[in-house]
């Protein structure tokens, strides 16, 4: 008998490796037109536009967008920026915001997730769209029994929301749910939430030297080394 | 290259089937009371209420309230209108309301959904809720990309919107998805509502002797024998 009703997960950094995949299809983009790029700078200075966009979500000034339509703004605002918009087409454009959903799994998730499935349900609570983690599972390999977080909910994590949505989609209590996440903010807010916490590390998720969530910040109820050792602890 | 960005499925009836499912339930329960029953029946009455209880929601009556709710009070209206209510306690009604995540697929659904997942994304557009869906799924083994239909809408099929809202879901036109069901009304409003449609007929849905939706309505995008055929036109 497993301990909790189901595992939600967090998504961009958890299970995949957002940083790697983004870079590869900008380099891919930028390769075509024959320019040179920091593929790793650009991933960062995209993904630095995530927060302050689902930011004017959570305050309440916008309503809720879908991530993918964040990802074209800021897109678009990272561009604009380094004075290459024009540099691409409508077309390309759209091609490249669909890097999102072409993210290499990290190595241990997609049989770790098959593994944990055969013993609980097993669910995103990302704040990726249902469009957007559907074919990034599809890319990848990932077998979610369904996919809740962010658009069910309408809001974005760290909105308590979310986690509760998340929980109720399932039938669930908050307490019989855990939320695992290499990110110890978005653990403390699940568990802020109600949620049970599962936190493990993965140290090249934002590259080269960065020290960033490399360790447990609080005592969560389950700590492991990563996603083959979480599913042995949850067994 | 598929015709169609992804397949949407109606579920009780399409994909499993609900009233061999809800009598071998009907029948355990009865049985550990040493009382006799006809399950079939009792999976009519229940099933009878079904469309009058999701009504009250379309019509604006009433708000959004999952399935399993609607599939608990119906089960009290049934078992009060038999003199039964008082038969079972609070656990024994809950276990019952849970027969219907337990139906079986009909035979060919697992292996098709599962080929046909190869080839483009399928998900659920149902009245079930995304957790009725989701143990059902597990259940039966269907390997669904993603749960959408009446929850994601909070609405009722035949309602325009459920179907709108399981198409923008994935980020796709209505025009892009194909919904496939074995009730004609179904995919008349699926039609409606801009989507394509697949029908294949499931003889044995209502029980011996009953001849509804036998044979297509009207001329439907793709008409098949069954799953496994419908799958073969679609590759």
């Amino acid at each position: 008998m497993a301990r909790y009703g189901a595992a939600i997960f967090d998504v961009f950094g958890t299970v995949v490796d957002w940083r790697s995949g983004v870079a590869a299809e900008v380099t891919k983009l930028y390769h075509a037109k024959g320019k040179a790029v920091d593929a790793g700078a650009f991933a960062d200075e995209w993904r630095g536009e995530y927060q302050p966009a689902m930011q004017r979500v959570r305050s309440g000034n916008r309503g809720y967008v879908a991530l993918d339509t964040l990802h074209r703004e800021n897109l678009e605002m990272v561009l604009k920026r380094r004075g290459e918009l024009s540099l691409f087409t409508e077309d390309e454009l759209g091609a490249l915001n669909h890097a999102w959903e072409k993210l290499p799994p990290w190595p241990d998730a997609p049989a770790g997730l098959a593994d944990l499935k055969t013993i609980m349900p097993v669910a995103t609570c990302s704040n990726g769209s249902i469009a957007l983690m559907t074919r990034l599972a599809r890319f990848g390999g990932l077998s979610w029994d369904c996919i809740l977080g962010a658009e069910i909910a309408r809001g974005y994590k760290p909105d308590a929301k979310v986690y509760h949505l998340s929980a109720a989609a399932l039938g669930l209590a908050p307490g019989e749910v855990i939320m695992i996440a290499t990110h110890n903010n978005d653990l403390a807010a699940a568990k802020r939430a109600g949620l049970a916490t599962g936190y493990f590390p993965r140290p090249d998720e934002l590259g080269p030297g960065v020290k960033t969530d490399l360790a447990p910040a609080q005592e969560w109820d389950v700590i492991a080394d990563d996603m083959i050792d979480m599913v042995r602890k949850l067994r």
